[in-house]
């Protein structure tokens, strides 16, 4: 089934203890649709850059079979550009430099052949414009996945909450669900955000797994224990994409699959960690893949 | 078959965002025996109180089938008194009171009826006590769990190290691991601290859940997502008990029954935090531990 990605692709300068890069390619909707490339064939993008940003970089993503159509690039502006350097314990990290660019005035125009798609994955952005997304698609979509973070929760509370009411999961970090309702249980943090509208809330808990709350069921996903996490950046929307990927893929949006979906997306999360930026996620196969959520098998089950 | 745990049965005074106790029963080794007593009916207690310990206390836990003949009554001295208070997060807490008392030069006595117990519960408690009661013990156990704390790896190093050669599982938290290590990757630090004895190290998240390294192997428990946590007092000490205790009673130290045992210890944690101290896991049924544990499989388990 085919999949809408929207949100930012960008340029990145990273830093971490174990070194630093120049600008590479980055942005929430970068990672979601490359890792949702690994499971669903019809990958729609849109996002804007500038016309610094590289066409060897547009064509990277187009290898992958994203459909970049509606990626606008701008004439004469600048590509959105973020830069952090990460503390040692990689679990905090300060902004360097955030120039908005051409995200200043983001317009979410989708093309055409984008209208009918199934399944529609918000990136990180600003609500106001996610929601653009939802009012100009014709027939709304089976299953509307929204990503966000504290900046919206802070400064654009109103319009975020107008757009819970408009989608049918939410993906969020502990932390930002702790902002959010102002509980710090996260049953209770996920109760409050079902009542705000999602009826699906996933709960991001870095190297602690994550939680999905859903039809009154919990289920926790572990996240691998791994011996280097070498830059996480951008391993929160690999796992958002390998969810909605694999959810595309099936077509099928039952808790059981949503179990597995979340498998499928902290798998493709632990690659993104292992290299820099998305470096390892532009270069899987289905092999590494499969091995990779067989070994969340054998990490979590049990018999009694 | 037989359990044998040592360590501290103490009074502590609790303060928590929900309340306040007086001075109640406290310690690791309470904790411990009383969690393992729902699994094992061979239960002994190697401690030491002062005679300030009231005689309904020492009843509470031969009700539940604990054996207190290795617990020492001091005459003219006071029991080890330890009062905290936790912080709105619950997951950082002061330490408000130490008073050591009788803990200060605990002789830790093996009555000649606790010989020959198969297993081996080092509560936390200085490793040169600890160290003592292996040595004490006329035949070495199947299996010496150690639980440990942040101060003896400070302050009692060349201690814990020469301890560390004698036992077989380490129970401590991803600080103490991290602590013992100097490394910030929990695998990495299970493979420096195999390498210093313990064929078997389990490292407790707290919230987050608890990882076994053993055998080349890695498992991972997640910890129950709990709507309100009351008191964490003695769910680290509860987790521990639970674990041996199961082993204790299926004398089963396969990887396998690892797991199994740390999903019973997990269970058992869940229902310490629920009331202050002890008094939830004082009151337990064998119907309720067996549907708390049913929910971890619910939580946890997903088919591909």
């Amino acid at each position: 089934m085919s999949l809408l990605t929207v949100g930012s692709v960008a340029f990145d300068a990273l830093e971490t203890p174990f070194g630093k890069t120049d600008k590479i390619i980055g942005g929430a909707a970068t990672y979601i649709t490359l890792s949702a490339s690994y499971f669903t064939k019809e990958n729609n993008l849109v996002a804007v850059v500038g016309d610094d940003f590289p066409q060897s970089m547009i064509d990277d993503l187009t290898q992958h079979g994203i459909n970049t159509e509606g990626l606008q690039v701008r004439k004469g502006e600048k590509t959105f550009f973020w830069s952090g350097k990460y503390h040692n314990d990689m679990n905090s990290r300060d902004t360097l430099v955030t120039e908005l660019n051409v995200m200043e005035n983001f317009d979410p125009i989708i093309p055409d052949s984008y209208q009918n798609c199934q399944y529609l994955m918000l990136g990180n952005t600003a609500p106001s414009i996610q929601q653009l997304v939802v009012e100009r698609l014709q027939k709304r979509p089976k299953l509307i996945v929204l990503d966000t973070m504290n900046l919206w929760i802070d400064i654009a509370n109103a319009d975020l909450m107008s757009l819970l009411k408009l989608v049918d999961v939410l993906v969020l970090n502990d932390e930002e669900s702790r902002m959010l309702t102002h509980e710090y249980s996260l049953v209770k943090a996920a109760a409050k955000i079902q009542a705000m509208g999602p009826k699906t809330v996933i709960i991001k808990k870095g190297e602690h797994g994550a939680l999905l709350f859903s039809e009154g069921r919990t289920f926790f996903a572990p996240a691998l224990p791994l011996e280097v996490v070498f830059d996480p950046t951008g391993a929160g929307d690999t796992f958002a994409g390998g969810f909605i990927g694999h959810i595309a893929k099936t077509d099928d949006t039952s808790f059981d699959n949503m179990k597995r979906a979340i498998i499928y997306g902290s798998a493709m999360a632990s690659f993104c960690v292992e290299k820099f930026g998305a470096e390892r996620i532009m270069n899987l196969t289905q092999e590494e893949i499969q091995a990779r959520v067989n070994e969340f098998v054998t990490l979590s089950a049990f018999g009694l």
